[in-house]
């Protein structure tokens, strides 16, 4: 059986819409405003605090000095926002083979006894800049690069807080592609291959 | 055309019986212990001498000890096999095609204008501890998780030191694959699907 996919990505490498593609192509779910609809719905939050918190943490936060400072006393917002989304992602992953995008859901559904390939998509710089550029039109090479680095920051903050690892340890992941090199389509046909034949 | 693969491996990961069925599928050279009796010709220094210091370093290691310490003033014995091994692995790609295995060259041939895919296989423990049992008969689940963490040490510390980057950073790799969690066949298979395309 097709297995629950996990794409990790780095910012601008197009592990998006290779996740996308996938889903499209295999026909099965794709799991990424869905779980911010379905985690505000659970929490109360706003959808537009969950797009935010939901991934990316700057060290300058105030709920994340917060929490750190005094996990033991309450629990942040930050945090509540992560366990609904922590539940929304195993509730999508139980009901079928599908694409998960972000949010740690590899780390997360590995404590779970779910069927699941874990990916992993990153470039090179040049690659990312240009792909940055071209999505976001008025975008300067420097600015790209700034939005790049601030990114790519906050998710792996995020991701070494809740899951006490380093975010791209290659043990990680069943599967790592570089999209830069190898290109967008090559990449979505590689994982939907994989997927064909994993577990069994 | 078919690239240089060049392939890193995790000690136990079956990287090697990979790289061998990927150039015998592709038709094409696989360098190993060729590469060994190229270097001993070219330094001098025996075989033997240059299998166990080809890209192995313990820090207790004699040599290792008197390179960091005075590199400034002579060239070690382990840094002479370092600079024939780069020579015959550059001479090795530059002649066309082929699979190449550890030894940095992932690395070496990133300074050169040669087509090359850069692959790492790695596995789960319990995967390497099973293979290695199968591979050397006599080893217990102990001395093999030992001898495990010690070939990725000197490894890992080989790798540190001569080419000043972190053994395993996915950045370093067009591909890694779990051959643990995917299998070694399937491996194979989608090097050899890529090879075809890389770089058109």
């Amino acid at each position: 059986m097709t297995p629950v996919i996990t794409i990790s990505r780095e910012f601008g490498s197009g592990g998006h819409s290779i996740g996308e593609k996938v889903a499209a192509k295999l026909g099965i779910p794709f799991y990424d405003g869905e779980i911010v609809r379905r985690v505000a719905e659970e929490s109360g939050y706003a959808k537009e605090l969950i797009e935010e918190q939901g991934e990316n943490t700057s060290m300058g936060n105030r709920w994340f000095d917060i929490s750190t400072a005094s996990a033991m006393y309450f629990q942040s917002p930050q945090d509540e926002i992560f366990l609904a989304q922590r539940r929304v992602i195993i509730d999508c992953a139980k009901q079928g083979p599908c694409v998960i995008v972000g949010r740690c859901s590899d780390y997360i559904l590995k404590s779970e006894e779910i069927n699941a390939m874990h990916v992993l998509i990153h470039a090179g710089l040049e690659h990312r800049i240009e792909r940055i550029i071209e999505r976001y039109g008025e975008l300067q090479e420097v600015s790209a690069k700034k939005r790049i680095a601030k990114k790519d920051k906050q998710r792996r903050t995020y991701y070494r807080y809740y899951t006490d690892q380093h975010w791209g340890d290659y043990e990680n992941y069943d599967l790592a592609l570089d999209s830069g090199t190898l290109g967008e389509e090559t990449c979505v046909h590689i994982i939907c291959e994989l997927a064909d034949h994993f577990g069994q």
